[in-house]
């Protein structure tokens, strides 16, 4: 964003925050970045940077906390070296170097962790973005093999000469890899049933210290645990992910969206579980509450928008759509701006709307708009001096109702008590046939240079209130080392009994992105 | 089966087989049965039996192998006690004695495994029978809190009265349990979308010798590899499975099917291809191959058969159900009988027939009737001297016309050789949009007394082919001792080494059934 643009943002905010002021970042020669503590040896030299630019660009992900120390120049968790492979040959020699020196490695695909997934100081950062590519279609199974550092964009521009796509679309698509998506279990853009990278997976592909992880390519198999599950939400502690068959799919030809408005939240979530046990399967079926539905969809009466979809590759819509419609119509919503719809489209190989979601100008298409945007105004937002996060769960139905309302009190009140006072909103972004993944967003004004110490005690808040409520520490965020007192309490004490013994079979030297899940 | 009912299927059977003849099987009494060699101490005595009538009938599965042994009274593999838990408790106080002792322990529930996974000589068998209760129903998230050792009828029954069903039906539903299906990640009748246990999984409770392993009850997460997933298809080496949360579905009200002609298998794949495709999800998508399609549905022009059906408890299938006899039909497919619907029904809390997957009278009833009864011939089969096995797999697509060759070439050949002669049918149990689940079946005269050794034989030549042909060496029936070679072959060699450290970390004793899976 320019200055200008954060000016903007700034002067929007401001009916909401007053007080808010720009302050332009740290520029990266006068960062605080520490002396490179680590030579690679000749073998892998070629491969290898210590420049300020590539440790600085490797030091975080993407969280508020990640922002806030870009933006001061705080560089103290920069990595040592950031080793570009180019081949899986490229990790395997990185990892061997780190193995025989028991030097820390982490993954690092596009970076945009929100968990402090990749953080690691002093380590080696071994960047997979030039394993770029999408190596194989197989036509009759609708099947891809994708290197792992290959970009959201990237995979759709190798799928669609052959009419296909991944249709996996996270909200940080751009600037996220598929590697990223596999270790991190990604939720993906879609609503209901194929919407995890999970169930998007044939097979994976991974180096680690005791040699290569391959699973067989293949539909379905009942043969014992299944070993993509493990490596699936693995983050970067039992492997580096090279490449993975993964299941795509023919183009969306036919579309129809529409934007119900109710009452109250509460009423469009019953609506939304009766559509999540309806076995209608929408593409799309995002319920915001009243304030993100006016910041985000330019909704002003108060209501909640229930943003639902179908999609198809090959049939109409139309009668899933007016099902969808009847249910939602049973439980109190009306749709000022009716039933849009298209299809079917041709041209599948060419580059068209099917390519994303939805694109429509009604509040489902500011809604999407907005959506797309939100990365990136968090940059704007920290330069304000806006303390900004999200906290993400899932949570059964019969549960939701007491989590909604003690999650959000339990972030007012930190706000309050920490900032003097914050908005906090939320939506659903996905949902379940059992229950929904409510996502809640905080917005507060931040004390300059204690944005961390108050960032940590919103967040603890939060996440005490998510566990005690009976929902998961992070329903696509993943765990990293943000997470983890609350994951270390979340999961069954003897399944980290026995994935502490497993990656001590794999990885003895404890090198693979250590102090994320397990500790050593 | 009574020898009358034997004798019938005997003159049936003489067609394709000639000479088979029928020997009633060994009595109980005069069965070879080793005496039992441990003595369970008091604290657990009340629970424990070492009668012949317990030992011998917790001695082996239900493959062609433990039918012959049982019909020749061979049960040198029985276990030395049969302990009947009745709670958690009980299991934990068994897996204490047992662990103290280094005795190995077998959780049992129907029994119903074909490929030897509750097979353990003197060891102790954990009956999970007495476990058996509906114990919690959340009718808003629709789902339910089931104890292991429940069969599938009783939890049918337990659904019932709240209109609900678990819509879990393996061939072996009337025999097996919960627990087993989870142990085995079990297939489910259905053929397409949630059809495995593991996606109908809320969460898992287990007792291991390292104490309880319970995940949080959650719709969705992404906190890490799931535990879960982990103990789907552990097959009892991890832990004893005692309870789960399900995720269960309303009663269905509409249904439609069809049976649809194809002149050759090969045609109606392509036609099961598209429709696993189409995102329409029809709940039942089998396709025989000409010689089942005569035996199973009374097929009697050569056609391969393609039974395809949908359901619903929300909403019509009339539309979906048209669109896919339109693609069947692009694919040559012709319907002689037509579609044949039901629906709504009303009285969802009665026992109708929307209990179980079709009920009508065409030849996709008659396949259906023949499918439930394929279990209970089997025995009839082997007092009649006819050597029968089922071998299934997955594989993708594009690998599947020379999978589809190979193994059938492979099981013509070894048929011929080993019994010099016998039939070879196949058959599509589910399909996925990369792939289908063939599932082939094999009978031959078996030379009496030489069984088991025929069988090997056989089996070897099926799972190599399997194997060097790119399927699964299993689908649904899981690993067991019986496919350990080849699931060996199988599975990521580091996989392996991180299932071997996590199973040392739960059970340091190695007496959760050894041998399953992997070795000490």
């Amino acid at each position: 964003m320019t200055a200008e643009q954060i000016d903007r943002l700034g002067a929007a905010v401001a009916a909401l925050l007053p007080g808010v002021e720009r302050r332009a970042p740290c520029p990266l020669e006068e960062a605080n970045l520490p002396l490179p503590t680590l030579e690679p040896p000749p073998s892998i030299a070629p491969l290898c940077s210590t420049d300020r630019r590539a440790r600085s660009s490797h030091a975080y992900g993407r969280s508020y906390r990640d922002v806030v120390r870009g933006h001061r120049g705080d560089f103290a968790a920069a990595p040592a070296v950031v080793a570009y492979a180019r081949s899986e040959a490229d990790v395997a020699a990185v990892l061997e170097w780190c193995a025989a020196t028991g030097t820390s490695v982490v993954p690092f695909g596009g970076g945009t962790s929100v968990v402090g997934g990749v953080e690691c100081p002093g380590a080696v950062s071994l960047d997979l973005t030039g394993l770029n590519r999408v190596v194989d279609v197989d036509r009759a199974s609708r099947a891809a093999r994708i290197q792992a550092g290959a970009y959201g964009p990237g995979i759709e521009d190798g799928l669609r000469p052959h009419g296909l796509t991944l249709r996996h679309f996270p909200q940080s698509f751009e600037c996220s890899t598929l590697g990223g998506w596999l270790a991190t279990r990604s939720g993906g853009h879609y609503a209901t049933v194929y919407t995890h990278i999970d169930d998007l997976v044939e097979s994976i592909r991974a180096v680690t210290p005791s040699g290569v992880w391959e699973s067989r390519r293949l539909p379905g198999s009942g043969a014992g645990p299944s070993p993509d599950r493990m490596l699936l939400g693995s983050e970067g502690i039992l492997g580096v992910i090279t490449e993975a068959w993964v299941r795509v799919q023919d183009r969306v030809r036919w579309k129809a969206s529409a934007g119900v408005h109710f009452a109250t939240f509460e009423q469009g979530a019953l609506a939304v579980r009766a559509l999540s046990q309806s076995a209608l399967f929408p593409a799309n079926c995002r319920l915001l509450d009243p304030g993100e539905a006016a910041t985000s969809a330019g909704i002003s009466d108060g209501s909640a928008l229930l943003v639902v979809g179908f999609e198809s590759a090959d049939h109409p819509v139309d009668a899933v759509m007016a099902r969808a419609v009847e249910l939602a119509a049973d439980h109190g919503g009306h749709l000022p701006e009716g039933v849009s719809t298209s299809g079917p489209q041709q041209d599948a190989g060419s580059k068209t709307s099917a390519d994303t979601p939805s694109e429509a100008s009604d509040a489902a298409g500011r809604w999407r708009a907005s959506f797309l945007r939100a990365p990136y105004v968090r940059d704007g937002l920290v330069q304000l001096g806006v303390l900004t996060d999200t906290f993400e769960t899932a949570v059964t139905w019969d549960r939701f109702p007491a989590l909604h309302t003690g999650v959000r009190e339990a972030l007012r009140r930190a706000s309050k008590e920490v900032c003097g006072g914050g908005v906090v909103t939320c939506r659903f972004t996905h949902v379940y046939p059992d229950g929904p993944a409510p996502y809640f967003t905080v917005m507060a004004p931040a004390r300059r240079g204690g944005e961390l110490e108050q960032w940590a005690e919103i967040k603890a808040a939060a996440s005490e209130a998510v566990l005690s409520l009976g929902g998961t520490i992070t329903h696509h965020h993943a765990v990293g080392r943000d997470h983890r007192p609350w994951y270390d309490r979340e999961r069954p004490e003897p399944f980290a009994s026995l994935l502490s013994a497993g990656k001590r079979a794999l990885d003895p030297g404890n090198i693979l992105n250590p102090g994320v899940l397990i500790s050593a």
